[in-house]
C-alpha cells in the first residue's frame, strides 16, 4: 500500500492552497470578527488592491468609509474542535473581493451533513483548520459576478456546493461551483439536493452500475443520503431496496419506497436480509465504517459492489470519542484482491468533499439530478429548518439520528422573542449535557473496560484463524510439492 | 477480514460437488482410461441405470457389446500438477449417460485460457484434483439431447462454456451453458469467444462502467482477453485505450484500436502513461497481480476502477515456480476502505471460473456478446489452431506470450505424416527443456538470493514507513487533543 495515496495527498495540499486564497479573499479581516469587536475597516483602494492588501496585512483604517467597508454579514464560525457550542455565529465586516469568474451569492438556506459533525469533532480532514466557517451547500442569489462571467447574473437563483465556508449570509465562489435552480424548486430544496442527491447518484450509477431487478441495502434510510438514494433506486425498475432505521420512521421510509425496513436497533439486519435475499445483495451502501463494512462485504452476492462512504460509527456523543474512533479505525475494512476475485466483487471509497476539483464530474452529475427533479421523479424530503443562531440544535438533531430527511439551516434573522426563548432553552440544555456528560463519564470507564476485554478476545480468535489458515495453505503446498 | 470468504467456500464445496457428479457422468468407468488399458465396458442397462452405477462400482463385464460401450472418444487428461507434458491426450470409453436437462456435444473446437496454465501447475482452484480433463470452452455440434431439453437439438451448432472438462471430442454439460452459434461464425470464433469476451465484457461494463471520452489500461494487449477488451472497448466512443506489449505486437494491436500501444519489457509503463495523461485513468484491467496491482492502483483518477482478474505474474516457467508464486501473494494488494474513500477509487476482483452457477448473468452478457458480433463489431482473432496432440506446444506458446489473439484446438485428427514430424519435434524440444532446466536450476540460485535481498530492503523500507505514518497519526491526535 506505501505511495498509494501520494496523488491525493498531492492534491490535497494544492487544494488546501486554494482554499487558503478563497478564504483570505472571502474574509478580508485576517480573521473573522464578531459583532463586540468591531474591526478597523479596510483601506478604499480598488478590488484587486484591496485584495492583495488584504492578504498580506490587517487593512489600515481609512478617512472616508465606502460601502465595501460597511458592508458586513453573519457567518457560522467552527472556533476549535469539540462539542456543538464550537460553532459560534459571527459577524464578518468588509466586503468579500470577487476574482475573475466568481460570484457573490446571497445565502438563503445552508443543508447540513454528516461530514460537519465529523469536522467539528476534528474528524474531517477535507475542512481547514479553525477558525473557519463550514458548510459545503447552500442556495440563494447572485448578487454580483467577478470579470469574465457570462453564464450567471445578478438575481439568479442558485444552488452552491462547495469543500468548505457556505454556512453564512454571504458567500464567494468559482461559477462552476454554482448551478441554476430550476423552475419551482423552492430554497430549502436547493440546499438539501447537492450533497445528498450527487453522492447518492455517482455511488449508484457510477460505482454500482445499478440495474432493474437488483436489490440495494442503504443504511441510514432516513438520513439525507439514504432518502435520496431510495428516490434514485425508484428511478430504476424493480430494485428490492433493504433500509436500516429506527422503527418510528419505518412508515416514512416505506411510503418513500423501502421494500424492507428493518429495525437494526432491535434486530441483526444480516439475518433479516438472508432470509429474503438468500443470496445476498447487489449493491451495499455503507456510511458506517468499522464491522459493519465487513457485515457489508459478506452480504454481497457475485458481481455486488461494497461502496464505503463515510464512518458514521466513530461518532458517539458531541465531543470525540476516542474509543468509537479507535475502534472504528481498528475495525476498519481491507481486502486483498484475491478475495475480491474468487467472489467477483467490487469494493468501492466514496466521499464528494474529496471531489471538489472534479468539476466536470460534478456538472455532469448534477445536470442528470437535475432533469430528474423537473421530470417528478425527486424531489429532496427536509425534516426540519433551523436558524443560524440554532446550528447547535440543529446539529444535535442529525448527531442524535432523529431527522427523517434533510436537515436546513435559514440565513432569515430569529424574532426578538424566539431569541429570548431560545436563550432559555439554551441555558437549560447546557446543564443537561453537563449531567450527562459527567454520566458519561463514569459509565465510560466501565464500558471501555469491557470492550477492551471484547476486542482482546476477538484479536486472540482472529489470530487463531489466520493460523489456521496458515497451516492449511501450508498443507496444500506439502501436497502440491509432493505431486509435482 | 475474518470470514469475508465463507460464502465463496462453502458455493466451492456445493459446486465441486456438483462437479463430481457430472464428472462421474461424463466418465463412465472410474478414470479416464488410456487407449494401452482398454477396460471392461459397463452394463448394458438404461441410461439412468447405467448412470446411477456407474456414480457407486465400476460396470462389470457384459454379454453383449452394445453401442454404449464400442462408444470411444479421445481426450486431454491433465494427470498431475507440473510442465507442459503432464497434460496427455488419452482415449474415454462407454457413451456417458445424460440427465435431464443435459446435451451430448461432438466437439470440433477447444479454447485454451490462462486459467489452464494456472491449473496445470496447480495454481487454480476451480478445476478438479487431477486426473482430470481442462479447458472451459468449446464449440461443437449437439449430438444428443436429455430428457426435459426442449431449447436444443441435434445437429444444433453450440458454443460452451463450462468450469472444466471441455477439452475432448465429446463432452455432455446442462443445456444453460451452451449458447447457439451465429449465423456465420466459424467454429474457431466460436471456441474463442465465451471465456475472453464474457470476461472483457463485464469487467468493462458492469464492474467498470465505461463510457465515452474515457481512458483505460489493458495489460497483455495481444493476448485473449486483452483484444477482446480493446474491441469491447471500440464500440463505446472516444475511448483513450494504454495497452502493453512486447513491441513486435504493437503494430497489430494498434490496428485492432489501442491508441498508445506499450512495451513493458523497454518502458516504464506507468511513466509512459502519465507522460500522456497526467491525470490518470478510469479503468485499469490487471491480470498480472504483484506490484502491477500496486502501479494500476496508483494510477486511477478519481472515481477510476482497478480490476483485478488474475495473476499471471505466478506463471514463471512452465512447472511451478515457488519463488515467483511466493513473490505474487506476497506483494498482492490489500486496501483499506478509508483510502478507497480518500481517492474515490474502487478495486474490483473478476474471474469467471467462480461466476459458473451465475447462468442468469452469463446468459445476459453472452446475448449483448452476441449481438456485438451479429452487428460485426466484435469479432475474435484466431492466433493459431493445434491439434489435441500438441497441446504442450499450444500451452507453450501462450506461457511464454508469443500469441496475438486466440490459440485453438481442434478435434480434428493428425495426419500419419503430421504425427512422425510432431514426434520427432517433441524429441527435439525435451532435449532442449532438459538443457534449459539445468541452465534454470543454476541461475534460479542466483536469482532467488538476489531477489530475496531485495525484498528484504522493501520490507525494511515499508515498515519504516508505517513508523513514519503511525508518529504522523499521533502528533496529528496529539494537536487535536490540545486542540479541545
Amino acid at each position: 500500500m506505501s505511495g498509494e495515496d501520494a496523488p491525493a495527498q498531492q492534491q490535497n495540499a494544492e487544494e488546501q492552497k486554494q482554499q487558503q486564497q478563497q478564504q483570505e479573499t472571502k474574509t478580508p479581516a485576517e480573521s473573522p470578527k464578531t459583532e463586540s469587536k468591531p474591526d478597523p475597516p479596510p483601506s478604499s483602494a480598488s478590488t484587486e488592491a484591496a485584495a492583495a492588501a488584504d492578504a498580506d496585512t490587517p487593512a489600515p483604517a481609512a478617512e472616508k468609509v465606502p460601502e465595501e467597508d460597511t458592508f458586513s454579514y453573519r457567518a457560522l464560525v467552527l472556533t476549535g474542535y469539540g462539542g456543538y457550542d464550537k460553532v459560534k455565529l459571527q459577524v464578518k465586516k468588509g466586503k468579500p473581493a470577487l476574482k475573475s469568474g466568481e460570484v457573490m451569492v446571497r445565502v438563503k438556506m445552508c443543508g447540513l451533513n454528516f461530514a460537519d459533525l465529523m469536522a467539528r469533532q476534528g474528524l474531517y480532514d477535507r475542512l481547514p483548520s479553525p477558525p473557519v466557517t463550514p458548510g459545503m451547500e447552500c442556495s440563494g442569489i447572485i448578487e454580483a459576478v467577478g470579470e469574465d462571467v457570462t453564464d450567471r447574473k445578478v438575481g439568479d437563483k442558485v444552488l452552491v456546493l462547495n469543500r468548505s465556508g457556505m454556512w453564512q449570509e454571504v458567500v464567494v465562489v468559482a461559477t462552476t461551483h454554482t448551478f441554476l435552480m430550476p423552475e419551482g424548486m423552492s430554497f430549502e430544496e436547493a440546499a438539501a439536493l447537492p450533497v445528498n442527491y450527487i453522492t447518492a447518484y455517482l455511488m449508484l450509477f457510477d460505482f454500482g452500475h445499478l440495474r432493474p431487478n437488483q436489490s440495494v441495502l442503504i443504511h441510514m434510510a432516513a438520513g439525507g443520503v439514504g432518502i435520496a438514494a431510495t428516490q434514485l433506486c425508484k428511478t430504476v425498475n424493480d430494485v428490492t431496496l433493504f433500509g436500516t432505521a429506527s422503527a418510528s420512521k419505518h412508515e416514512v421510509i416505506s411510503q418513500g419506497g423501502v421494500t424492507h425496513p428493518i429495525d437494526y436497533r432491535t434486530r441483526d439486519y444480516v439475518e433479516e436480509i438472508r432470509k429474503i435475499s438468500p443470496k445476498g445483495l447487489d449493491i451495499v451502501l455503507d456510511p458506517l465504517g468499522g464491522s459493519d463494512t465487513h457485515k457489508g462485504y459478506n452480504l454481497l452476492k457475485p458481481m455486488g459492489k461494497l461502496i464505503s462512504y463515510g464512518a458514521a460509527n466513530m461518532l458517539a456523543g458531541q465531543k470525540k470519542n476516542l474509543f468509537a474512533v479507535a475502534k472504528t479505525w481498528y475495525q476498519q475494512f481491507s481486502v486483498h484482491t484475491l478475495s475480491l476475485i474468487q467472489g467477483n466483487r467490487s469494493v468501492c471509497g466514496f466521499h464528494l468533499g474529496y471531489l471538489d476539483s472534479e468539476t466536470e464530474l460534478i456538472a455532469q452529475a448534477m445536470a442528470a439530478v437535475m432533469d430528474l427533479y423537473r421530470e417528478g421523479k425527486i424531489k429532496p424530503r427536509i425534516d426540519s429548518t433551523y436558524h443560524l443562531e440554532q446550528v447547535g440544535d440543529a446539529m444535535r438533531r442529525m448527531q442524535e439520528r432523529n431527522n427523517i430527511g434533510k436537515i436546513i439551516l435559514t440565513t432569515e434573522p430569529m424574532k426578538e422573542e424566539e431569541k429570548k426563548e431560545e436563550a432559555k432553552k439554551e441555558e437549560a440544555k447546557k446543564k443537561d449535557d453537563k449531567k450527562k456528560d459527567d454520566k458519561k463519564k463514569d459509565d465510560k470507564k466501565d464500558d471501555a473496560k469491557k470492550e477492551e476485554k471484547k476486542e482482546e478476545k476477538k484479536e486472540e480468535k482472529k489470530k487463531e484463524e489466520v493460523k489456521k489458515d496458515d497451516k492449511k495453505a501450508e498443507e496444500k503446498e506439502e501436497a502440491k510439492k509432493e505431486e509435482n
